[in-house]
């Protein structure tokens, strides 16, 4: 991509109502533009780490053999009466259409999954099935000013699992909580990322959080310093010791909840009598769990976590492009050596952006290429051709290392 | 895939509230579920069609320099009075939150986009440019009867072009023309699909339909039938003589608009002054164009063009898996055969079906592959066993051809 041809313009000043170190890079470096408190659009740049990072999860949830499906968003009523919550749940965006009818914006699909499963589900032939979703959810949140961590409109993954019985379900909440580490691991949070005891509702004990822990956390954890399981400061009194471990030394920290996993067992299978025959021809209610990722919310958490003075530090694997090429010198070796460079990495994979713009100089390029956090710089300047070799220089350590062209190619495969 | 896994049931009889020939063939197959009139849910099966045909979509928008981004669907009222359009769009979906705020669901993303581009476009030098999304829109229609064809929300790509004059919109137009007929082509309408004059509004002549012909279209198109161009209804009694070549021989259809592509000029660049200095200096407002294809819409009449009295027929490159595997007899020679088919084939691309259901005959595995529509039939069973071949049965034609397993594989990579 010629970062000349960009949709996005990178911006030197602070927006001035934007308080949250996410939103404040994610604007100012071109990625994400604000429509109004709590809704943001994606720019090309912005879109492309989001499409990676749903990749990311795709690729996570096929392998513990989730089938994805898309839900629609437009609700209506009698679904969310029919559990009672189309009043008790919060910030459910509301509205009635032209001819009157009673519509919601989906915050959560509970209510149109277990019907639906329903017209599938008849036998325990039929089960365990699970099923997710990389959709649209509105919420109005009443406090949204933390850029992307706490947003109206929003995407996320839902999986819905359904099992025979509580043994299976567990089984599975397993498989779930391995894949979700995986995809820490693979975003790059896992360090700062602990699994969390929270609330379970009236039919399990607990639930879990993955809680990333970062000074613009808006939750309380206390991690066990003995086993490293966190508690969420909605339980923390019940527990002054760990339920894991027993040790009572905890550590608090502000977090974000990136995602959360849920058994539901038969709390929604219940209201929609979403039953099936076991071996016996007997009737039983299908076993539930639920299991969310807040992709913008994690999209925001990597760069609350990983940014410095200067600007974002992109994880590798979910950069916008692995690789910026920065033309610093304007004379006409630097120039075709620039384009020469461009030519023969874009035609390997699409994974470098060309800062090929001329009315800027090489310290405003190397400005901007900072704010993008883009893992590999590829500097093409004079001194460096006085050197005969392409300069590599990564964005997080700040280190260099020259190549040749052969070896800068084999570099740019690999990586 | 294994069938006996699969999220979805094939249904024998025709869903009592729907009547239009997509909506019962695709929900008998189990691609799609009805939530409500105008809005329905995709199933694992129905969202692999989509997304081979987002992604046909989306190659064909990346070669004619297009950038995907992705513009959010909760709009502010503000954005929609300056355009005049709060009041006047027709099925905007306008609802107040809990705190008193006016939004919108966006139907389409002028309002949004071109404020947006304000902050990005400064001098000729930032231009052209061209961006599309593929998102949820929300339109209140009020007859929402045709199934896939007429809906209340859907997936749409938009594309947006931003020029500096109007030779240079002029001169972009027709290359989404050669795109457009380009997907038309891929996803398999190409032959029944007319480029079709409609109005063009206060600021130009005409704008350009793409009208797929078929009995459940709703608009009524006169194809000339010495040049091939069609007028829409709308405009026809203005156009006695075809306007391309002088023609007055005309044959009246029902199409359905598949897509539409429309030069938009300054309509929404002036009210919100989006504008851009010359080389001398001088403000001049942007020309815009913008170009839309409806996603379900175009799946929906894939269906209503390529079905047969057994099922629907899929084009190849959309279809949801390009082989379907069924093993038609329990003998354990069949089901070894059948396994071994599968797990060969799957591990090469993940474009097989296999039909392993313990509790179907034979015939309802055919009739239910029929209805699917799957493109080639790989059939295992016993009389093809004694025959030591592998039939494989093209599901347009009805022709089988016999392999052996290496020839197979070749067969499934090429296709």
């Amino acid at each position: 991509m010629l970062q000349s041809k960009l949709f996005a313009k990178t911006q030197r000043t602070v927006p001035k109502d934007e308080k949250s170190v996410n939103a404040i890079l994610l604007i100012r470096a071109g990625y994400v533009d604000k429509l109004m408190a709590g809704v943001y659009s994606f720019l090309p740049l912005g879109w492309r780490v989001m499409f990676k990072i749903a990749n990311v999860i795709r690729h996570e949830m096929n392998k513990i053999g989730a089938q994805e499906l898309y839900l629609a968003a437009l609700h209506p009523k009698e679904n969310w009466q029919q559990t009672g919550r189309w009043n008790s749940f919060e910030g459910l965006y509301r509205f009635k259409d032209r001819r009157g009818r009673n519509l919601a914006l989906g915050p959560t699909h509970e209510e149109i999954i277990v019907p639906l499963a329903k017209k599938i589900i008849a036998t325990y032939r039929d089960l365990p099935i699970y099923v997710y979703q990389i959709q649209i959810k509105f919420r109005e949140e009443l406090r949204a000013k933390s850029g992307l961590l706490r947003l109206r409109e929003f995407i996320m993954k839902d999986l819905y699992s359904f099992h025979r019985d509580e043994k299976d379900l567990d089984r599975y909440y397993e498989e779930v909580k391995k894949a979700y580490e995986r995809i820490c691991k693979r975003v790059g949070i896992k360090e700062r990322t602990f699994l969390t005891l929270a609330s379970g509702g009236t039919f399990s004990k607990f639930s879990h959080e993955f809680q990333t822990i970062t000074p613009a956390g808006e939750d309380f954890i206390y991690i066990c310093q003995n086993c490293s399981i966190a508690i969420n400061k909605e339980i923390k009194k019940n527990y002054p010791k760990c339920p894991n471990c027993g040790s009572s030394s905890f550590k608090q920290e502000k977090a974000i909840e990136v995602g959360n996993i849920f058994k539901l067992r038969t709390k929604y299978s219940q209201p929609f009598n979403l039953s099936f025959k076991n071996e016996k021809g007997k009737e039983k209610l299908v076993e539930m769990g639920c299991y969310g990722i807040g992709l913008d919310r994690l999209m925001g958490t990597v760069v609350e976590v990983h940014h410095d003075e200067k600007g974002i530090v992109w994880p590798k694997d979910i950069a916008p492009f692995k690789f910026h090429l920065l033309q610093l010198d304007k004379q006409a070796k630097v120039r075709s050596l620039a384009r020469k460079v461009y030519r023969e990495l874009s035609s390997l994979k699409d994974e470098i952006l060309f800062d090929d713009r001329e009315n800027k100089s090489a310290a405003e390029k190397l400005v901007d290429s900072d704010l993008l956090g883009i893992p590999y710089k590829i500097i093409v300047s004079q001194r460096n051709l006085e050197k005969k070799a392409i300069e590599v220089k990564e964005r997080r350590s700040g280190h260099s290392k020259f190549f040749k062209m052969s070896e800068l190619k084999k570099f740019y495969l690999l990586n």
